[in-house]
């Protein structure tokens, strides 16, 4: 790898603004004279396996694998998609490796991120990184191409949950309807439930892969950290019907975890309806007075499996992450 | 104070762009329909002064005085300048606070910035805040007043001083000759070194105030924290004509520090010869080795005062920080 090279790459379990957003932005910069290259950090999720397969010129290759034994000292990173360490390469901040991170360009709340010299970072509360990644071929007067459209597109599509999150803002409506004549796609709703359809057929993931596709772990003000994973489908009973080899992939997934988690649970998003139900680890823990006290809920238990209703909550980042993290900070 | 608007400031111990750019932000949020106010962390310098005495339409106001015992819990932030809190507000994550910091406009490596939920962040590899507050009216299609380019320009030709520093990229210099357009000015070098003549003219400022005229605590990788003081000058002479009280002033500004600190020196810029003097404190310290070893210079006495030619390194963000953090953290 040159170490001139910025490698590019979005948050462990990628979802597919982590994916396309890497292979955005270092087409961005390259076209910006600046040599990058898109890298992975994890598995392709099902949806992003579909939109990657359905590119407006036929597939689109994915991001290449990252091999961090091939991590040469001083290598320049951009993160995309995310910016807290739990979420990123394991050795981001290694301190004989010294990467240098050139770039941010996210959409989620700052955590740990520093750096010893002045970046590019921008960060915006819209709905999707590639909102951002829009507004910036657009301010610098890059050409858009019909694949850059599409991925931007989808991504867009995928993270507001087709406009319906409440992290949907007018900005992220604007990007899609601007990118959706580049690539061609006359219909977004029709393209949105093709993805959707895609992510919900997880028939062939096991429970422990699963509760993993879409997990992440946030620190909490009282020093905890804790690992919430995500599930959104349109077949909400396809899910739950595996709420109890789910519940005991959570125990697994938290005892496993590299670094000690205090409480772990699963999020499933109705996409269609925009509300969501929590499965918690089937070992009784602090999470069922965490989670009933953050979310003003209560936990019921169905089969023996303990489940919440978080009702409208759909949102990890602006509404069930927040809420933990107030909950936590009494 | 109203918890919808928006109080926005530069860092500590301010220096012009800080103070513009919290005069600028505020504005540009206001055209964007958020309720903003400036506010102002410490003392204006003389430079600060001169740009807000000689505004194209008279003199402009300076922002208000931030008053902390009556910042009301929740309160919306915007830090502009500065994103590390050892520079900002002394209560900025105060837990009974909670303060929102819900946008930074800035140019400097990222500390300890973080937040609970997302935000605007937007902080560029450029020479000036002002220079990137420029491309925000631009890119959301605001107008920009005369007063506003003023500011803006002005905080650009000093952060950049007059673009002889290496901070210094073309999209400052671009903004400058866009700005200097708005607001009339037709002589950039003219009105800088009338700006710099305006900065050197400390005859009036105790020792200890000019060690704390443009100071900054930086956290450091082996755990210390570090100050440095700075002074740009066209009057060399007539700085280190005062060494002798301002070496044993560091010593006290050292001793006062309510964050204890390993470390502290002053650099004194020559604006028109771009090459910079430390000035250590008079009590021997770790400074002697430190300062030696980072900018591969040797401590020499003069009058009995210790001084360290820094060579060619004015910049303090991209020079003199940085190389200080390499060094200890080897």
């Amino acid at each position: 790898m040159s170490s001139d090279q910025v490698l590019v790459f979005g948050h462990v379990n990628p979802d597919t603004d982590a994916v396309t957003s890497s292979l955005v932005y270092a087409s961005f910069l390259r076209k910006s004279s600046t040599p990058a290259k898109a890298q992975l950090l994890g598995v392709l999720n099902p949806e992003t396996l579909h939109v990657l397969a359905n590119g407006p010129a036929g597939a689109i290759s994915p991001p290449e694998a990252l091999d961090i034994d091939k991590l040469q000292p001083g290598t320049k990173v951009a993160l995309v998609d995310h910016n807290e360490s739990s979420q990123s390469l394991s050795v981001l901040y290694d301190k004989s490796l010294k990467l240098q991170i050139t770039a941010v360009i996210d959409h989620h709340k700052i955590g740990d991120l520093h750096t010893s010299e002045p970046l590019y970072c921008r960060i915006e509360p819209v709905g999707c990184t590639g909102t951002i990644l829009h507004s910036l071929f657009v301010e610098n007067s890059i050409e858009i191409s019909a694949i850059e459209a599409h991925l931007m597109m989808s991504a867009i599509l995928s993270d507001t949950l087709n406009f319906t999150s409440p992290t949907t803002t007018p900005k992220d409506k604007k990007a899609v309807a601007a990118l959706a004549k580049l690539c061609n796609c006359t219909d977004t709703d029709a393209w949105s439930l093709s993805m959707f359809k895609a992510k919900s057929d997880v028939s062939q993931i096991s429970a422990v892969d699963l509760v993993k596709l879409d997990y992440k772990v946030f620190d909490m003000p009282d020093g905890t950290s804790w690992g919430i994973g995500g599930v959104e489908t349109v077949d909400v009973p396809a899910i739950l019907g595996r709420a109890s080899e789910l519940s005991h992939a959570l125990d697994k997934v938290k005892s496993d975890s590299p670094k000690p988690i205090a409480g772990i649970f699963l999020v499933v998003v109705d996409i269609l309806q925009v509300k969501s139900t929590a499965i918690l680890p089937a070992t009784p823990g602090t999470e069922l007075d965490v989670i009933s006290k953050a979310y003003s809920t209560t936990v019921t238990h169905k089969n023996g499996v303990p489940l919440a209703d978080l009702g409208n909550n759909v949102s990890r980042k602006k509404q069930l992450v927040p809420m933990l993290l107030a909950s936590l900070s009494l």
